[in-house]
């Protein structure tokens, strides 16, 4: 994805004016810190990882800002400091203790490996390693353990960090698996522009002005009219199972993230018109009963998640609650009727895909390498 | 519903040129043909009868147009003849065959009745009648036989239109419930505006507007924001169980219209900002072995239902494919990846919310009257 600030602002998503004014007051470069080499810093995530590191204090003895030949030379302001950012070359890690990589998956396939010999570790964005054998796919709230062998100063390595629809739905779907161990998941997407970059959530406001002015809509990156309309996730498909890849993601980093190769996962990929928050409809079978009380006490107790739940005022999790924010945001979270027992649960998820679902998560996999 | 024709089209969707065409070409007046009433003519749904009486060349001796006070004197346009809207009375049905009702569920409870007592047959389209023993609740396609002792000239009935998203779920279900019984159903749903109105319809086009060009959104008639977001329905939530209305007909109009009090479901109903027509995401559970082979014949043979289903290139239904069409579009037919067996199907349905979803519907069950 490589969205600029420029297009992000453009996007009509709400400024974070909190992280703006903590980019004012803090500065965390400390002699002790990690060496940092942020990978893509002009896309949205790039830009992201930035506010999150500021947002979250995180401490560093040096940030470099790294991009290709395109960008490089141009200045990019951080914490009260101006740098230039440099072309990202196999020469770039030499001096780089944590390299947090949003550059696209095939710049990750062939510098991360680089990265990573030059003792970096990396922590990457991208689907190019998460499927990997040896390479840990890290949520820090659900599996910090699977990255606990690897150290700063100890040589370098990948730490891959999982597709957004998966994020937010483990974010809300572990808490109760370590209840009532999970058995079968069934779950709906309803997924933002921003995971398509920056170009599809400019896409998405043209067509919708274009659509209000009364003027046909102009489909160029979609092949389908994306205002006021929603269609299968344009990943690639599958044609002989008929799953798209955003789906099988679902399917194969839970098995991987949960270390569980039995669990049961169909999911329905859907891009709605929404700009960077992803929802998710999640149907839940367990292996032992489990409650609605203990499902919200299990959630109200994980970190990293709100809970909206007010059946009073029907008030639940929507794409803008979590729009900008750290926090997954859970709902409608009730016993399921189409069963006899108290062994399934059905739920609605939100979480932002720039921040939890990206940049944040990312952020959260260095911190643990500082422990 | 209360949209009227002028509000429907601002509301940005396309005008069916076709069916303007049609109101120039054909008369359906006969003398044979029964004497109809459209009660509440002023609304979308009220406009859309006309429209799909028309389309479907629908024989009649009179048509009366029937509205509140408020609306009576003005006038109405159809196949070529002016008609004057009368005030709806109780006095309003001494000469009438076929009333079709959608004026919203309080007049039905008052007035559906007195239509009946005076001999009309009575086809509502809200959900006053719904689940009262005795009513039927007729998809023509899936159960014709609800209704078959009803006949015109033997005495007043009333007949219920199932709500929109059972309409549109049971075309595509049943006859893969004919061909190896659902056990159990996991819909999530992906509501267009047209449910919740024409000032709904109106609400998401100015919101979006104003979110365009940097000003706030001011939510009136639903409490969230609805231009780039979405929302848990906003149908009143049983707070005991959680479950919304929305969710609540879909399974309890699915039990009457199977005429199965067994059959299992789920639902989480959700509003996206869409203009007039459903999506929903369905996981299927069946009794016996199906596969999608069997599921392709089977809705290709179901009246009503068209299939675009086209894995190479990634070619779904939209709900702009469903947008002023008759049929209810089904895809993603795929074979559940989360069983071992063979007995679990996932599918992606569209249908338009105005016209399967109501007039048409009841404009069917007219027909079968005529039989």
């Amino acid at each position: 994805m490589q969205l600029t600030r420029t297009q992000v602002a453009r996007s009509g998503v709400r400024p974070n004016r909190a992280s703006r004014r903590v980019l004012v007051a803090k500065a965390a470069k400390t002699a002790n810190g990690p060496r940092i080499a942020v990978v893509g810093i002009t896309g949205a995530v790039g830009q992201e990882f930035l506010t999150v590191l500021t947002e979250r204090n995180f401490p560093y003895s040096s940030i470099k800002m790294l991009a290709s030949a395109r960008s490089a030379g141009k200045k990019q302001e951080f914490e009260g400091v101006t740098y230039t950012i440099e072309e990202l070359t196999e020469n770039s890690f030499n001096d780089v203790d944590i390299a947090l990589f949003s550059a696209g998956g095939s710049i990750s396939k062939t510098l991360g490996p680089v990265a990573a010999k030059a003792g970096a570790i990396v922590v990457d964005n991208s689907s190019a390693f998460r499927m990997t054998e040896g390479v840990p796919l890290v949520i820090p709230e659900v599996n910090p353990e699977a990255m606990s062998h690897i150290k700063i100063g100890k040589g370098g390595a990948i730490i891959a960090n999982p597709n957004c629809s998966t994020i937010i739905a483990l974010m809300a779907v572990t808490p109760l698996d370590r209840v009532a161990h999970v058995k079968r998941m069934c779950v709906s997407t309803y997924q933002a522009a921003s995971g398509a970059g920056a170009a599809a959530m400019e896409e998405l406001r043209q067509q919708t002005r274009d659509v209000l002015d009364g003027k046909p809509a102009q489909p160029k990156i979609f092949p389908q009219q994306y205002a006021f309309n929603l269609f299968s996730h344009n990943s690639s498909m599958d044609v002989a199972l008929g799953y798209n890849e955003e789906e099988m993601k679902l399917v194969k980093e839970t098995r991987k993230i949960w270390n569980n190769p039995k669990i049961r996962i169909t999911a329905t990929c859907v891009r709605v018109p929404v700009m960077r928050a992803h929802a998710e409809s999640i149907n839940l079978e367990f292996e032992k009963d489990i409650s609605e009380a203990q499902a919200l006490e299990a959630l109200a107790a994980f970190p990293g998640v709100s809970i909206i739940n007010d059946r009073q005022n029907n008030r639940f999790p929507t794409p803008l609650d979590a729009t900008t924010k750290d926090n997954v945001f859970v709902g409608r979270v009730r016993r399921d009727i189409s069963r006899d027992d108290n062994k399934g649960l059905d739920l609605f998820v939100c979480g932002d895909q720039i921040k939890k679902g990206a940049a944040l998560n990312a952020v959260q996999i260095a911190e643990l390498l500082l422990k």
